[in-house]
Formats: C-alpha cells, sequence, structure tokens
C-alpha cells in the first residue's frame, strides 16, 4: 500500500510500505476512505517530537471499511465503515472504566497515553490501517454520514466539546469566550451551542477566521488586534468577566489573555498544545474562585457527537475547505501548512 | 470598647475606641465572645496590605452574643449566640445566589469581594462587632458547642473543606495529598474525611507539624525536605500520582510540588494566599487532564460543619494550642507570629 | 383597589378591596403591569383547596413597578420594574441556602412551602401587591422585556426548565419526550434546547396543540390517541426508550405513560400537579437504572431564564395567546377555563 | 466438576456435571475458592424466576483463579486471582461506555441486563466458571484480601454503594436511613460512611439485627415495630425528615416507609428487589422535590471498594457468619434460607 511516511525533521514522502497486518486479537484492520492533516502532524514534521521514529506512518483522524478482525473482536464485522478515534483505548483499564480514554494504562509504545497513531504506531494517512484496542476505538457510521463530516468526529469535535465545554463548564445562560479561531477553536464555537450559552464570543486576529467563526455559531466576535480587545469582551458581560474562556492557540500570551477574561467563579478551559510554561498570576488569581482545566480528548463523546452530525443538528462539513485524492497529499500539506494564505481550516484527503 | 487597631506597617495597639453602631438595617451588633489571628493580620501588619486603612479594627473570626439587630433583621434575635462568617454577604445577589458568597456584588468597601472584616470594614479583635448583612453571614450555635470549636468555623474548616476538598473534588478511595500541614492544610486534612478517602498523605518540612497531622487524620506523612520526597508519596499511590493534590503554603515552589503529584485525571486545590506568581509548566500539563482550582472560601458550607463539630464527628477543638484573653491580645500576636517555636496552632482570645 | 377575590367553591369577583400595606421590613408594595391564570387557579376555584381561605386574592404570577419599600431593603428601589417570582423565599434559611426556594423555612402562613401569594397571603391578579422577602423574590426586568415576556418568567419558564429540563438531567444527545404539550409541557419543549439534546418529542391527544409544540421546538410529535403511540415514541429512539421523560398533565394514567418510555439509565421528571395517587411499578423497574423527580419551582433559573429572554433567545412571548385589561379579567378566566375551545394558552392580562 | 444445580421449583442438587469450556474468545475459565448465596438463589429456588431454565448452576458471586483464557484475552493470564463481578459487562457497548454495566447491551441469554450467571447461563456455585467478557468482569485480587472479605465484592457492597449510596446523593452532613437491616441494607450502612454523614439510622423489625447495624456503622437504630417509630426517626433529624432514605427490603409497605421519612429536597434510593407495584402519592409527594431512584449494581465501583477493603477501611470481613465447603452446600443453603434462626448474615461456601 502507500502511505505517508516520516522521514526525519523536514521529510516525509508518499511512498509504497508493507500493508498492517493484525498483531493483537484485539487489532482490525481498515480500508481507509478519507484522513485529513492535523496541526500536530505538522509539529512532528518540524522534528518538534524526537521520539517519533523516522519510518512512521503520520495520521491519527480517518474514516473507513474494516477489512480483517482479529481473534478477539466479537462486536465488529468486515464491512463496517468507522470512523477512528485518534485516541486508542482498551475500555476495560482503570482509567478507561473512569471514561479517562486518553490516559489508557495500556497502549503500545507509550505508557498512560491514548493517543498512539501516527506517534508512537503507523497512522492514519495510509491505504490500510492497523487499529488496536478496536473495540473500544471505532465507531460504526450511521447511514448518510459523508466523509467530510465523519472525518471530523476523528479529534476536532470531540476536542473542542469535551476539553472546551465539558471541562469549562458551561451551562445555559453562560457568555463563553473562545480565545483563538481555528479548527479546535470553532469546533469549541460549534458545540458550545448544546450546552444553551447566552453568548458565545470569538476572538482572533484575523477578520477572515472571525468572519467564518459567526457562521460556526460564534454570537460574537472581537479581533485581538485590537487596543482594548479585552474591554470589548467585558462589554458583552456584566462587566466581571465571562464565565467560560477557552483557550484554543497554545502559547504563554494567549493562555494569558484567557485566564484574564474569567469572572470570578468561573471556568477556565485550555486546549491548546503547547510547546512553553505559562506563568500564572496567582497573587491576583488566588481569590477568585475560578479553576482552569486542560487535557487530551478522550473521544468518549464521540458516539454522542456522531448521532447529531447524522441528524444534521451539528453542521460539521463546515469545517472541510479543500478536498484532495491520496496521491495529492503532498499538496494537501502545503495548502494546510499555509492554511491563512489559502483560507484552509480541514483538508480532506480520499481515497 | 476595646479593640485591636492596626496603626500603619508594623504597629498595633490594644485600645479604647467608640462602640460600633447599626448603620444599615441589615447589620446586627455582637458582643464578642472569642476571637483569634489568621495569616491574613500578620500579612495586614506588616504592610503587604496598603489598602488597609490605619485605624482599622483587625480580625475576622469570632463568636458572640447579639446585643442590637437592624431594622430589616426579621430571623435573628438579640441573645442569640452565633458564628460570623468571614465573609460578608447579602445572600441575594447574582454571586450569592449561586453560592459565591466570596464574591457578593453588594459589599461594603471592594467591589466583589465578600471578605471585608479587619480589611474594608472594622473586624472581630474586638468587644463589639457590626456585622453587616447579618442573616447571611452569622449562624446560630447550637448546644454544647464550646468557644474553641465553634471559633474554627468562621475562616479554617470551612476553607480546607471547601477550597481543598470540595474544590479537589475529593472522591471515596481517593489519595489526597495535601502541601503544607499549617491550619488551613489540617482543616483539609480533616476535612478530607468526609469524603471517603483511601489515603491522605500530609507533606511538611516540620517533623512536628507531620506529627500533628496524623493526629488531624492523615494516614501517612512525608517531609519535603527528603530528596525523595515526592519518590515517597508517588510509592503510596499506584505509582501514577494522587488523585487530589491540594496547596496549602501559597508559594511558587510549593505550588509547583503540589502540580508535580497529580496523577492524570486528577485535580489540584490551591488554598494558600500567593503573593507571587507562579510557572505553569503547560507544555507537561496540557494533555494531563487535569484541573487547578483556586478561591476564597464562601462559607456556604459552615451550617453543614457546624453540625457536625456539635455531634461531635469533627474533632475541631484539636486546632486551639494556646488561649488569652482580650487584654492578653498581643501576647497572643506573639506566639502565633512565632508558631514554630510555641508550637501554636490556633490561639483563641477569649473575655 | 381592585382585585380578582376568591369567594369560596365557585365564586370570585373583581372587587374594590383595600390597597396593601408593607407589613414587615423585608416587604415590598408592587403597582401591577400585567398577571395572569394559572390551572393552579382553577383548581382553588373549583374549591379542590380548602386551606384557601374565602376573601383571599388570587394569582402568583406578574410584572410591575415597585412603588414602596420596607425597612429592611437595601438592593430595591422605588421605581424598579420587576418579576415576581411565584415563590416568595427568604433566601438565607437553610433551605433557601441550597437553593431550595420552593421549601423555604420562613413563610408566611404555611410552613416550608414557598408558594404563597394567592394561596395563604393575598396575590398578584390585582392592582397592587404587597411582596414578601422582596430581595429574594422579584427580578429586575432588563431593558426591552416586554409583559408578554416577563409575565411568563413568574412561574411557568423556570418550572418547565427546574422541574422538567433540569430535574430530568437532560444532556446533549439526548432523546426527550414531553406528555402534555399545555403550557407548562411546552415550557419544557421550549427550554430544553438550552440542553442540546438530539430530539424533544411531545406527546399530546389534541393535534392542534401538537402543531403548537413543534413551534416551540419539539422536533417530532406523536398523538397519544393513537393505539401504538408508545410504539411510535420507541422508533425515534435506538428502541430502548428515550434518556428522558417528563410527564406535564398530571394524572395517574399520563404518569405511567411517561414512567413506560424512559430507557435503563434514564429519567423520569414529574412536573403535573397531581390529585390522586399512582401506581409505580416497581416489580419491573426496580432493575431498570432510572430515578423519578418531582417538584415545585425554585425559580432559581429565573434570572439567567431571563437574561436568555431580553436576549430573544428564549422566545418566550410565544405562549400569550390572548390579551385582556384588568378590567376585563373574569372574561380572561371564562378563555383560560375553555382554553381547547379558545385555543389559548396563557392569557395575559394588563393594565 | 460438581455444582448446585437446579431441577425446578423446590429442587436443588450437588452434582457432577462436564466442566465449563471456553466459549467465546473473551471468556476466561475460572477455578473458583469461594462462592456464596443471595436472597436471588432463593427466589429461583421458588420458581419465581419461571426463566430459568431446569438444569442451570446457581449463583452469581464468588473468588477464584483464572485456569484457562480465551484468545482474545490480553490483560488477564492463567494464576490470576480473581473477583466476578455478579454484572457480565463488554464496557465498550454505548451503556457500557456511560459505566451503566448493569444494562450491557451484548450478553448472553437475555438482552439489556448483565445478570446473567446463574440466570441465563451457568453460575458461580461451582468448582469451575466461564466467565464470559472476563476483562470487563473479572477484578484482581490484591495481596491480603481474604476469601471473606473478597466475596462481598461481588454484589452485595456495591449495590449497597452504588444503588443505596451514590443514587440516594449522600452528601457531608445529611442524615441518612437505611430501612432494612439484612445484607444489602448493611452493605449500604457501611458503605454510607464513605461520603461523611452525620447519622445513618438503621430500620429493621427485629433487634438483633439492629444490633448488628450499629456494629457497621450505624450512629442510630429504630425498630420500626414501634407505634412511634417514623417520630423516632423524624427526632434524629431537624424534624423535616431525613436527606437519604434508602430501601433494602423490596415490599410495598417498606417503599412507602421509605418515601415517607425524606425531607423536601431529599432523595430516596430504593435498593429492594420486588415482586409487586407500589403505591406512589403523587397527591402528597409532587410538591417535594424528591427524586426516588432504583437500579441493578454496576459494579463499577468494585475496583475503588476493593482497594478500601484491601487497606482495610472498609471491614468487608463482617458479613460472613457462617462457613462452609462445597460439599456442605446443601446445608449452607438451609442456613441463608433459616437466617433469622441462624443468626446468618452471609455465608461463604468455600473449597
Amino acid at each position: 500500500m502507500k502511505a505517508l511516511v516520516y522521514g526525519g525533521p523536514g521529510k516525509k514522502d508518499w511512498k509504497e510500505v508493507p500493508d498492517p497486518r493484525i498483531q493483537h486479537p484485539t487489532d482490525v484492520i481498515v480500508k481507509m476512505e478519507a484522513t485529513t492533516i492535523c496541526g500536530t502532524d505538522l509539529h512532528i514534521l518540524k522534528g518538534d517530537t524526537p521520539e517519533v521514529a523516522e519510518g512512521r506512518i503520520l495520521g491519527h483522524e480517518g474514516i473507513g471499511v474494516i477489512t480483517q478482525v482479529g481473534s478477539g473482536i466479537t462486536q465488529l464485522n468486515v464491512g463496517d465503515r468507522v470512523i477512528l478515534a485518534c485516541v486508542s483505548s482498551c475500555g476495560v483499564c482503570a482509567n478507561c472504566r473512569k471514561g479517562l480514554y486518553s490516559h489508557c494504562l495500556n497502549p503500545e509504545g507509550k505508557a498512560g497515553i491514548g493517543w498512539i497513531f501516527g506517534y508512537m504506531i503507523d497512522g492514519t494517512q495510509a491505504e490500510y490501517v492497523r487499529v488496536p484496542f478496536a473495540e473500544n476505538s471505532v465507531y460504526k457510521v450511521p447511514e448518510g454520514v459523508a466523509d467530510d463530516e465523519g472525518i471530523l468526529l476523528s479529534d476536532i469535535l470531540p476536542t473542542g466539546f469535551e476539553i472546551g465545554v465539558q471541562y469549562g463548564h458551561v451551562r445555559p445562560g453562560d457568555v463563553v469566550a473562545v480565545v483563538g479561531a481555528g479548527p479546535v477553536g470553532l469546533s469549541a464555537v460549534m458545540t458550545a451551542g448544546l450546552h444553551g450559552p447566552s453568548r458565545v464570543i470569538a476572538i482572533d486576529l484575523d477578520d477572515a477566521r472571525l468572519a467564518r467563526a459567526k457562521d460556526f455559531g460564534a454570537t460574537d466576535t472581537v479581533n485581538s488586534g485590537d487596543p482594548d480587545w479585552r474591554e470589548q469582551v467585558l462589554a458583552l458581560t456584566d462587566g466581571a468577566g465571562v464565565d467560560v474562556a477557552i483557550e484554543a492557540v497554545g502559547t504563554p500570551r494567549t493562555f494569558t489573555m484567557t485566564v484574564d477574561l474569567v469572572r470570578p467563579g468561573g471556568h477556565v478551559a485550555n486546549i491548546g498544545v503547547h510547546g512553553k510554561p505559562a506563568e500564572l498570576a496567582l497573587n491576583e488569581l488566588w481569590i477568585r474562585n475560578i479553576d482552569i482545566s486542560m487535557g487530551l480528548v478522550n473521544t468518549n463523546t464521540l458516539g454522542m457527537l456522531l448521532k447529531l452530525v447524522a441528524q444534521h443538528r451539528l453542521p460539521a462539513d463546515k469545517f472541510v475547505t479543500h478536498r484532495f485524492t491520496f496521491d495529492q497529499i503532498l499538496d494537501a500539506y502545503d495548502v494546510f501548512g499555509n492554511a491563512a494564505q489559502h483560507d484552509a481550516l480541514k483538508v480532506l484527503i480520499h481515497r
């Protein structure tokens, strides 16, 4: 088969590799219909994660059809069309039993982290993929869900919902601010509506992204390049700050910006993947009765979100802005790697 | 009457001042039976809080008997023996209706902070005290609760329970670590037992305090001066860290120590009052599915804790190590200000 | 002033009565702009509640302007336009501190029940009303909220939301069934959307009400006169039943119908006011992991819902189908008492 | 091997049967160390459950050692000493992913009910047992846990905790009443302590059982044969009723008794297995803001409770009052079937 193979920092190739094989009784093999690219893939290609071996097939999102099942599989069948969760989890360890699939204690490659596709094991930017712990890690796709809807369920929609909206404890009537209107920020914007907020304020430096945020469900937008951006946000509240502030960028500065927006008694939910520490102004914050959450998606809401997507109650298809075939995957990387220039959000790479 | 009056940085005096008077219909006047000293009082005396006016009577903890009620008081009577919550709250603003008494929107002196005694208005280290918003800010004392039990309910026990144990989401079976075995840390140790933890680990540099922690309910103790202190703590878990880590000191170093103890999926609860920012290693933590909470006590569990104290199910009386009369209050400050030397925990100052 | 006075079973009159006076320091007097009629008023008039004294002014819903404040009132002013909560609550007793305003321990007339207007004390179908515990029992109306929006906040919208949606634990993706499409059922239908359900199924015998339910947010409707109505509902689920079933009628038969719809692990929320016991098939239900909740509205979400109404995110104005002036109130009773014939939902009675 | 075989109503025999074999890749075979008898086994023997086939091996509780594993098992090994959960659950269906193991959608024999041992498939009163879905249905036993501690974890302790204490929402300071001081009632009494109640009141007709309840953690006892038993219970509260009332008998009368004890805002948790419907006085209860829960144990707290038992923080060994070897199992049935006469609670049947 062909796959997108990491060749060390800065190097990638779409090339012929051996087909994957069942290695454990709980594995399945999936023939991929479609995959996509995540910001993390770009990080790996830059060499930011030296633990990724050369020769690794990248990608952790995808949708396809099962072609083989391991001997221990009882609830999946050859021919099932499935979404691959970006997190691989056994379902029965102490963490999985708590729904903490992101920290499954039985992964391959790295203790206690469920994200292994395209990182510790070969990933989804390939014609075929081996999926470990498949019964807890793939989801059958209901009728009528297209690839460019389903592909969002692997990672981005559950991430925005679980790590942004749920960890942020969004409740009816809340004012929610989302700092960063990229794919994951927009997934928080879109899914925040499931908890009845009074306002969802998108905050970004790019007016084009802010315009898109409105289409994804933001009630208000603020350009954080404005000197009075914070005052603009507070003016959309009673003056005391937002109920829930969601960080969806991943820099010390945006983290601090986010924390500074929250009202006493409110919640800060960090979704951003950070490369550096940030300063936490405990001298001011200790008295404010806030909490700050963070984490890797569990994908334990994947099934619920998929149901809403199948009912067209969540317009997941709005994310895909560009489409490529597998053999155009290097072009897809170019477009996604220069997203602002191409006004790209998510790229669909299909058979 | 006589009261402990702040005279500017480093200066305090027990001296004659005018008796307090009812100023608002929701006020009551309380003749104090007993008060105590909090670490915050020492900070004010050092001059760390320049917003405190010279001439301010200090103190925010106390127990006494109502001698006058304002015209709007319908549920309290002259003669009622009451505990004064350290937080003054109207009970009916948007924050109070959520139980966020700590950020009552109708305080005297400082918008949105319920702690005003001995800070924005005259406090409890006095023979008489005016209590604003009395119906939501004092609690009638059941029969059989002594001053040295009741005095703990003003602040320290609710603080350890609400900001440590509740914000930390302690659940049955959890392993809980408390960094700092001073009064507030010990209140978290004692009240953690109300949520069925499997272990409560007290961590401190002082072996005498650790020995006391055992008496307060700690199942294990670790001296953080030991080079392998963190390994000792982890050895009391399954190796992945504690479920709940509570910071009860208030320094950047102890905050980082506390965060470093928590397992994926766990909770960090900060009780410490901080004077400086701390570094938050988001580059390592973003993936760990933790949350970090902090705040000022709401005292909305005061009534519940008081019931347990009255039933002798929480041995609140263990906190008071030294007793003084009002006119010995300067001695009380000496002892409390040199707590380690005197092996002092809380000092009771009574009529 | 004039008021609607209960004269014993079957008797009511719009007649001259003395103006109300401040009786307690926590009272205010409100000049009513508008009121409405609730099914409970009809029950009282039938004589179903012998504890209601002859001469009682009926009504527990209303909006108006404060004309006098008691001496203990510090946060309300003459001239404030306010909504009267149907429940009168002190805000500071043990129940109120838990948000259980419906069982305030300090009511006038009947221990432990917050609903006293038009029942234990004179009510809101009058030109002026005395409001006890006003600071916790009235809500200032934001700009731009009309009487026929605000009037719904006194009782019906909070009841549907708190006792139906919140007690029913509606969560994103849930299938919700509401049995009974009268005013309170429709308020549950409308506010269920604040928790992101995948379906809201309205169930009633009357096709006109079902058509209206669609306009209020129902995704599906089922006429319970159909022999296969239950199968129709189950066909809208995965076959195992709905996640949340809400009873909004108040008869043994509809209660049983509602319980029979819920899936294992689901919730039954009873809003209906019942006059008779119902049978609970514990022999079948004990194993089903369900819960059944019930209760009187606390109105502790009134402020939040009012914010959403002010933002036009909840179309509360859809409820009022008929309008009358105060001196037409007997006509209003006729219309509301024969609601089906007039296709009436709520009637607005204004100055 | 030998096993206790149901021979139709009233008939049972300890006799030679074929050894169990692995049937599915997710099965294991366990060589039993010990088992016990549950009230349900007596019901089956009476013929109350005609769906149980003649020839069925009874029993759903047990502890033993794995002797064979299916081809799909990756996390269990031959030689592991394990507790068998009474509920068999796949861990990955929609219900299991919510922790609703009791209604696993992939059982053998009966759709949507996880309890199948000794009911739909052969059970645990045997020398060897086949365990389906073993990775989610057995728990490795830590060092130092004896058979007469571990055996309680199969069913009775999780049932009392999950269906009584957790479903009843016991919180610190609560007054809890448990109606019925048999094995499951006592398990609720014992585990209620994990949530910090102020009182746990055991209620029963039998003074010997009440005396035992004190040893299990009840703070108070009331004999429900006393004419004023309800007044005695209310006298242990503030007069308004208990916060949580737990039914642990299973009759209409005890259900009504239990509901009648709860205060406004409180919780009723039914653990009892009922054979008949009960009357629910909705005409009185609709206004009381209570909920009533019920269900089959999920055993999703088994691991947590096992940890506490291993630490000797839950004295599970108090339950076993009589011990028998496997070949004395008919004597064990005699004793358990006449528990009052023998002052028996749980009987241990071991190799």
